[in-house]
């Protein structure tokens, strides 16, 4: 079990093998037992396998190439849809149209989510999260008829893996994890933590690609800047106004 | 890997056995293999063993019994600070101070938290979420002194379970699993996916304590009510606007 977590790594080149629909229910169903608040399971999984909306879901993706090739795209959304529905026909009034509810449903979708990677990594599968589920979550929710109430929170592709990447480096476990209280970071601090990832033979060949001085730079100036950062805000907090979990009294 | 799945059931008492550092180095450890965006990491994870704070946890957390009891008590957060000042350190300016980079350290945060937790049943220990920590997010930032760019998503407790409870119910797969387009729900499809947790005896139990007419009015009128949702979606989002992610542009 701990074997699968620590030899986890992204997979983004899959075989052309397709996955059962037994292999499919197993890790569905695992994903099922996963913790929920109150054991509401306020949370869908959407499974794409046909070739037409995988292409258009590509496209939502920023088309990062796996979402074309791996067999199995999964989308796990936050959705309070089902439960109002339950409680309208059971004489209940839910009051779950706020932004609490939509975080408490995005918490159960991500427990959900991770319950499902790892068992599709003992499997022997692979998987590769994309977090532009959150950035197009507008597309993605007309392409999945989402209605109200649903939201996208996160997807990854699922397939055989046709490449074996080394394992990507982590901060030290120090360096994530506070005793008591939180020790907040010195400079001396940071230049430890980040240490080993500034030395590695990669860092110093994607600074000389991107031509930035620092491999921070690479982070703030070209994958997630601050203008983008802005742009997807405004767009995901129109997404849950129109889904409807921003009437907060 | 599965049945630890299969097999998880939140774990409300606990033996008085410490867990060793060793256990715990262990899966913290396996916490920080889990996939996070850009693999940056943007979270950090509050370990709580001593008893004075825990108490005051526990009064944060509605005083539910097994924060105190349990010997571990684990806070996972949305933490951009440590990123954000490693970016200051390498003459790189962050902008992550807006609504999606919170979000984006909040999936980070919850995929390792899920790791934890398994990771935990698998060496035997049980775990036990607490979904009051984003309820009372603003007190546990007092308590564990969370700075600016760091908000509480998720926390559990850990310890040798002292109780074997039943497996709780869980709707059937086919009623959260929804294959290519989002099919929503007729009556009669609702009817079917409640009806077993409807019959259950602990529910006819449950309904006979609360004295409500049917099991969705517990949710709607005893459990998560909309007034308290609604005071918590308003201190929640006051929490993120006073931690600096709400510099939405």
């Amino acid at each position: 079990m701990i074997d699968v977590m620590l030899n986890h790594r992204s997979i983004r080149k899959y075989k052309s093998d397709s996955v059962s629909e037994e292999v499919l229910n197993r890790i569905l169903h695992a994903g099922t037992r996963a913790s929920t608040t109150g054991n509401m399971q306020v949370y869908s999984i959407i499974v794409n396998r046909e070739k037409e909306l995988k292409d258009q879901l590509w496209a939502s993706h920023f088309k990062q190439k796996m979402v074309q090739d791996a067999p199995v795209l999964l989308t796990f959304c936050a959705d309070f849809n089902r439960f109002n529905k339950w409680c309208e026909n059971r004489k209940a009034s839910p009051g779950y149209d706020n932004f609490l509810s939509f975080f408490t449903a995005a918490i159960d979708a991500l427990l959900v989510a991770q319950n499902v990677a790892l068992a599709a990594e003992n499997e022997g599968l692979g998987i590769c999260y994309l977090g532009t589920t959150t950035y197009n979550a507008e597309k993605i929710i007309q392409q999945l008829q989402l209605p109200k109430f649903v939201v996208p929170i996160t997807a990854f592709t699922v397939g055989y893996p046709d490449e074996n990447p080394p394992l990507t480096d982590r901060l030290p476990v120090d360096g994530v994890v506070h005793y008591e209280h939180y020790k907040d970071y010195s400079d001396k601090d940071i230049n430890s933590i980040y240490s080993e990832k500034e030395s590695l033979k990669q860092t110093h060949e994607l600074i000389e690609i991107n031509q930035t001085e620092t491999l921070a730079q690479i982070f703030t100036e070209k994958r997630y800047t601050k203008k983008d950062n802005i742009a997807f805000s405004q767009a995901l907090l129109k997404v849950l106004e129109k889904q409807g979990f921003m009437n907060n009294g």
